[in-house]
């Protein structure tokens, strides 16, 4: 986790933010080309709009926050053609140097596990070539990627530093991801205790004395525990959402070297007050999620009208700038509210 | 689940084969074009023969079995490549009039949920065109394309008919694909108790009188209860795993209208004996994976030494003939059991 960290304090905001383009936050002038053509190739314009949509909010914000989460669900929607928009985004933003987590909430088991795991190992060994790894970086151009492969000798086919995964199915669905983040000096988040509704449906069942939610909370501090950083953080995370402040700082209490994830901030409901109890002492810790608050916050502004009756480049530079301003405000408020907790 | 079921009943094959290819499942002749190249292209390479391996065995077990399973994990290790490999074989396995249950295990909440849900529903509307809908249907060349999108007006970009779904975040993320279903006459199966070892740290937890996953089981049958079909099964199946024969005859009685797409046979240690018990008294309710035993089984054949040495002609011509033999003998394994049970 310490590469993240790094990255929060190089910014000084914990804040990252959620590239979860829908049809309905893009401006007019990238759904035009999307409207004029049918079929399998609409999907392929859309995905082509959503790339231009991320790659503005991102050039936006690229020194103001430490990460970006794109989720991989939106893209899904667009079938192929939105994944290659998903990988392209995440390249895009690690090129940027941003700390690209992938909201991709796998989780499976065995061997299948670790295939999913090649979103952080890379593609899988074929065969037992000694060579194979020193002969991969041949034939390569992207600066960062070299880097990438002289340090783990994998072929990164997705771009992601960390991803989220899912622990229904257990340590088996686990360690594979585990593994590979330690291989790869990656990071994941556990889904412990989540911010919509009906979560309670099985996350606060009773059982054998504590909530569901807690006893995952055990195993994420158990999984990570051979992998402790230099900041006390393991790379094993936890998504805890800002919707749930109370049970989010007896969470803290008890799962003191897992780094939190706190999705549920603005849009749906979570305070800078509610994300608060989510820090550790010294302000760290924690990693605050805003999706559409940042990246449609162009719709709330004053120039939401210009954005959708101008040219392609005029509607990006409004939600670009819009981005920037939200994700500063953002910033700021949470940074005053630890700082206020701190005070007292 | 009516389309599962009457496929089920036209091939007397309760069945489904797991199309969940890795390096060590190809012969050679597969992996040689694989090796030649490095980085990125060695991922499309692998793809490329992924597709081979499965077009091979779509053909062969056709008429045979009444669904494939494809596992997403195994073909997103190869990035996008990998990705459009997985839609080419749903594809082609749909154009062979298979059942295809997409293993993607996805879930999410609200909106995302919404996303994910696409795998079922198609791409998201752009806008609100009332005459969207039937223009999809211009220029699409696929029969089979067409007839779906004039039943249901979306683009078909996944081409699954069932999806698996994970559980852990409530309702909410469940709700979406369960509209999806509906409306596009689909399924999806939901996590109750996987095969894997460590499942029990978080589903056989007892929380306020029975197991997590006995809490799931009731869910999956309120969340389905709308959705029943013509046989009495609701479009929300379970997986169930094979290694848990006990808890599966439990959960058979207590989810009557709850259809059980059964891992763990064979490779993983179930038998067909162990399967029996997920069935309902008819010899309904549940359809058996077998992946390695039947896309692997040419390994074990007397002619494994051939596959690896000929052409990739002769090698895809006896891995699908194993995969035939490997499918029957599945069948009649299961078949037979069933009916003895039956006798009794």
């Amino acid at each position: 986790m310490d590469r993240l960290i790094d990255a929060i304090a190089a910014t000084d905001n914990p804040s990252i933010v959620g590239l979860d383009p829908t049809p309905a936050l893009l401006p007019e002038p990238l759904l035009e080309p999307v409207r004029s053509v049918q079929g399998v190739a609409r999907a392929r314009a859309l995905a082509e709009s959503y790339l231009k949509f991320n790659t503005a909010i991102i050039d936006a914000i690229t020194g103001i926050v430490p990460a970006v989460k794109p989720q991989i669900a939106m893209y899904e929607a667009l079938g192929v053609a939105g994944v290659e928009t998903y990988v392209r985004t995440t390249e895009y933003a690690q090129q940027h140097g941003l700390y690209v987590l992938g909201d991709v909430k796998r989780g499976d088991i065995g061997s299948t596990a670790a295939a999913y795991a090649a979103h952080l190992s890379g593609m899988p060994v074929v065969g037992s070539f000694s060579e194979e790894s020193s002969q991969e970086s041949i034939d390569r151009k992207d600066g960062a990627e070299k880097t990438a492969e002289k340090t783990t000798g994998v072929i990164d086919l997705w771009h992601e530093d960390a991803v989220t995964v899912n622990p229904y199915l257990g340590v088996d669905g686990i360690l594979p991801f585990v593994e590979a983040a330690s291989a790869t000096d990656k990071d994941i988040f556990v889904l412990v205790r989540t911010s919509n509704p009906s979560s309670s449906q099985l996350q606060t069942l009773n059982a054998e004395g504590k909530a569901v939610a807690d006893h995952v909370g055990d195993l994420v501090e158990q999984w990570g525990s051979e992998t402790q950083g230099s900041f006390g953080y393991s790379r094993v995370g936890a998504v805890v959402g800002a919707t749930h402040p109370r049970e989010g700082a007896r969470l803290r209490e008890s799962m003191p070297h897992t780094f939190f994830l706190v999705p549920g901030f603005g849009a749906q409901g979570g305070s800078a007050k509610d994300v608060a109890s989510m820090f550790d002492a010294s302000g760290s810790g924690a990693i605050v999620n805003s999706s559409r608050g940042i990246i449609g916050a162009w719709k709330k502004g004053a120039q939401a009208h210009d954005a959708d009756a101008g040219t392609v480049e005029e509607a990006l530079d409004i939600v670009g700038r819009s981005a920037r301003l939200a994700a500063l405000a953002m910033r700021d408020s949470i940074t005053k509210e630890l700082k206020e907790r701190n005070d007292h």
